[in-house]
This record gives structure tokens, C-alpha cells and sequence, in this order.
């Protein structure tokens, strides 16, 4: 393969905050290969489709997903609304402030909250509801903004592929109107480039205006199986790079390195028990276990966050 | 409005198949206004968003849509392994030729036909089949292939938009599947701005390779009120332009208009039978009667297609 130093140095240098080593040598490897023009791995730029995971792969995720810690505190804004919610689970214990014991309801609590704080508004509303949710909520163990919980290398990682000529989409289980909002901000992804779970949406004209009202069901979650499912219906094509943590991502990854030529498969590892989390094989949040087994089964690069990582937040 | 002759110049000359006259106006002032930097309705590039109808505004649609034309071939082509068709319709019908007579079942019969041609396959079967039908089949009454029934002064517009930092997208009620095995290559849109109805896929390990496989169901149908919610749906950004021809095309006028700022909605009308169709308020293909109405109310831009247009398909 050809590998030009120049090329190298150049790539290098836009990646910082990852220590030299095996996995950031693979990361330069694989752009390289794809980018060189006449080698014989070149891919067209069109066909650099690079998919990432958000919650655990480009921003964190413990010590619960924020997009839940959003719906938490929007319980407790909508709660004087709903007084019924005093007596009913899993709204009651939330509002004493018992989030364990809410959420050992399983999905169908969780569903129940997302839905409470996910529906009957307008997409204008909800927009404007996690604008001012997301500029003013603190992370519980850092105090930091959740936009600042960002992974600084992955940062580095996508906008060193977009200067490589590739596109980036966010394919994540989180809602997709939720992370529009921002993911253009803190990640250059604009939102026709994000793709996530989905709620049914309802057009109405409402005074002659025509508006879309978030209605309270489920119309797709971008998760596991559904993940290469959510990729082909909004890109069309089989991405070439995917970027993930956890077993939600393993068949995106497996849809992704099944395609021929050159692949890249990422699994974010998360080590660092002292600067970030460590949990993989028994974490509620962000299991990873299967997707493990299988990355190490097949070769695929797997982040070492304590050992590859220099920095971890871009305030580190 | 700032409203420089040079930039007239420009993008007049990049409009040749459309005759100077109150539309061709329209489109040259909607452009210059939103991309004069500085101007009271400048718009920045990101939000230049553009959608597009295919059948009947892009292509034609004349005497039936052309996927239909598709699953009508692709009946033939898998009946011999269907012997049970033989005696049921609307396939029965079909294989004698009788097309009215198996499509006077209505949207019942046509989801059958649509059903029986489109599942059941990987979504790469899907693609190699469509791009085996689109490069030899004819249009009944030209002899032309398919894609040789765009409309050039359409296609000029696509690239005219793009030139001046326009995203395009496509927003059709065909099937998103069967458009983007040519979007790309006859419109300049690629697959993942083409948004469409959808059937329903699964994910599968076929002996340890990952495929989808098209399901016999339906996902999600891109007409009528439909079209703003793909719209969010993929997007994410309410368009500042839309093109449409029928009252499929309503809502997504209605919500592209309903923004702040300066917006663009046309209706291509059919009125000339002698170099394409003439056809309208009662047509049962591209019926176009409640949104034309709407456009002369609201001042929408109506393309006469026989005034306005100097050429029809690029072979004229």
C-alpha cells in the first residue's frame, strides 16, 4: 500500500490528543489507504461514508444517558402541570428525587418518561425547550455542561476525516430531535447528517399554520438491529468507518466492515476510571460485552481511553 | 432589495430552457435575494435547503408513474415462479395485459403489486434489479428510456440551486429504494438527499454476512402530509424552497412557505399535450387541483409549462 511520510505527518498532526501507538497508527493507516488516489484501496469521496455512535462514543454517557437526565428535569418543570403524577409511577419517585427506584421499572418506565417529555409539543417547541435545557444543565459529577462532556479525540477524529473528504453522520440510539439541536454546534454534524431514534410526528395546520406535533408513540429506535436499518434508509449507502462502544452498535459495525475494500470498525473502551468511567461487560449504561468479544474475534481497533487517550474533555 | 446585473447576467444564462417571462423572474429574484450577502433576506448556506417532487415535477409521470411501469415488468419477469397468479388478482389481470383492469382494484391492488415486486429481497438484489430495468426499459409512448423523460429545464434548476450553495433534496412519494439507484446520476442528488415511501427491513446474518432484507410491509408513505414529516424526519431544517406538481405536494408547500423570510414555492402545471401531457384537476395521476387553487391564493409560482418552458426533455 502506498503510504507517503508526507501524507503521514500531515494526518498525524491533526490528532493530538492520541497518544502514538497501535490505534492511532491504524486510524492513519485506514485514511490513508482510502485517500490515496491510484492506490488500490482509493475510495471516491461520495462513497466516505463515516457513521458514529453518540452517547459513550462522542460525548459520555455515565452516570446515566443525558438525554435522560433532560427528561428528569423536564418531569419535575412539567410536574405542577400533572399533579396527578404524585401518585403514580414511575413519576413519583422521581419527583422525591428517587431516580434508582423509578427506573427499576425497566423500559416500560423509561418509555413512560420519554413519552411525558418527548410528545404533544410542537418539533418548534421541543427545539427550543432543549436549547434552553442543554445551555443551562450541569453534568451531576462534573459540573461541566454536557456539551463540554464531549470526547476531545473524537473531535479531533471527525473533523480530520472531513478534511480527508468524508461525511459524518451520528447514528445513535438517542432521539434524533434532541441531538439536532446541538450535534451541528459541538460536532460539525449538521442535522440531515444525524441519525437516531424516532417518535411519530403529525403535520396539522393549527390557525392556518401549518405545524409538526410530536405524538406520543415510538416510530423507530436506532439501536442494535435497527441501527444498520436507520443507515440505509437515510444514507443509502454502506458506510466505509463506523465508531462505536457499546453492543448497541455491533451490527453497525458488522454491516460496515461486510462491505469490500478497505473498513474501519472503532470500539470506544472506556478504561479511565480516574479521568472518565470504567465499565464495559456488566454496565446498565453502555454494555459492552458481545461487541468485545466480537471486535477482538475480528481484528477490529479497539480505544484503550486510559492508555491511547492523552485528553479526554477539551477542558482536560 | 440589492439586485446586482451581473448576477442577473449569471444566472440567466444558466436558465436556458426557460423562456423570460414572469416565472423564470420569479425563480432569478427569489435566488438573488437569499444568497445577496448583506441583503435584508440573506440566507446562509447551510439553511439554502431545496425540495423536489420527482414524478411529474423532475420527471414525468405520463401515462402512469414509472416505478409502477416497473413492478408491471418485474410481474412478468417473476410470474413464472408464481403459477398461482395465474388465477389471482390484480396479478391475473396483469398478465394478460389488462393493466386498467387489475388497477381498477385501487390502492388495494396496487399494494399488492407493489408488495410482490419490492420484498422479499436483500436491499442489494433491490438496487441490481432496478438498475437492470432502468438501463433498457422504454417509455411506451417515446421509446425513450425512463431516464430520458427529466425535464431539462428542471435539471438546469437543480444545478442553477447548487451552484449558489442550495442543498437539493428529492421528496417524492416514490420508493426511496427505487429512486436512489439513479438520483445521482440523472438529477446530481445524491442517495442520502433523497427522501421517499419506505417498506419495512430487517437485519439478518445470512451465513455470517450481514444483509437487509426487504419485508412485506409498509413503512412510511412520503405523500400529502406525509412530506413535511420526511421532511423533519431527515432532515431536520424546514426548506426555503419547494417544487412540486400535484396535491400531493400541498402540505410540503404549505410548510415550506410557513417559515420566516424569503421562500420559494412552485407548481409545475402540465399544459402542454403536444410535447409532454396536459393534464390537471382530474387527473388520476399527478391530480393537481386543491394546490393550484392554494397557488393562485397565496401567489405561489405556477409554471406553465407551455409558455414557460423553451425545451421539455434534453432530446427536444
Amino acid at each position: 500500500m502506498l503510504f507517503p511520510d508526507r501524507s503521514t505527518a500531515r494526518t498525524a498532526d491533526a490528532l493530538p490528543s492520541w497518544n502514538d501507538g497501535a490505534t492511532k497508527q491504524a486510524l492513519v493507516r485506514f485514511v490513508a489507504a482510502v485517500t490515496t488516489e491510484g492506490g488500490p484501496q482509493f475510495v471516491a469521496p461520495p462513497e466516505r461514508v463515516a457513521v458514529f455512535d453518540n452517547d459513550g462514543t462522542l460525548w459520555a454517557e455515565q452516570p446515566l444517558y443525558f438525554q435522560l437526565a433532560f427528561a428528569l428535569d423536564r418531569i419535575k418543570a412539567l410536574a405542577p402541570q400533572h399533579p396527578e403524577w404524585n401518585d403514580k409511577e414511575p413519576f413519583a419517585s422521581l419527583l422525591k428525587g428517587d431516580v434508582q427506584g423509578a427506573l427499576a421499572g425497566g423500559e416500560p418506565a423509561i418509555f413512560q418518561v420519554v413519552m411525558a417529555t418527548h410528545a404533544e409539543v410542537t418539533t418548534e417547541e421541543f427545539e427550543k425547550i432543549v436549547r434552553a435545557w442543554i445551555a443551562t444543565a450541569k453534568h451531576p459529577k462534573t459540573g461541566r455542561p454536557y456539551t463540554k462532556m464531549v470526547y476531545q479525540p473524537m473531535l479531533e477524529l471527525l473533523a480530520w476525516l472531513r478534511a480527508h473528504g468524508f461525511k459524518t453522520f451520528i447514528v445513535s440510539g438517542g432521539g434524533v430531535e434532541f441531538m439536532r439541536v446541538f450535534s451541528d454546534r459541538i460536532y460539525g454534524v449538521p442535522p440531515e447528517q444525524v441519525i437516531g431514534s424516532t417518535g411519530r410526528m403529525k403535520f396539522e395546520l393549527r390557525d392556518g399554520t401549518p405545524v409538526l406535533v410530536k405524538v406520543p408513540e415510538i416510530d423507530f429506535i436506532d439501536d442494535k438491529a435497527g441501527k444498520p436499518v436507520g443507515i440505509q434508509q437515510h444514507i443509502g449507502r454502506r458506510p466505509i468507518a463506523a465508531f462505536g462502544n457499546s453492543d448497541g452498535d455491533l451490527q453497525m459495525l458488522q454491516y460496515t466492515t461486510a462491505g469490500p475494500g478497505a473498513r474501519l470498525a472503532l470500539i470506544v473502551h472506556h478504561t479511565d476510571a480516574e479521568r472518565e468511567w470504567a465499565y464495559d461487560r456488566h454496565s446498565p449504561v453502555g454494555r459492552l460485552d458481545e461487541a468485545l468479544n466480537e471486535a477482538r474475534a475480528k481484528g477490529w481497533t479497539v480505544v484503550d481511553m486510559k492508555a491511547d487517550w492523552k485528553r479526554i474533555f477539551p477542558a482536560d
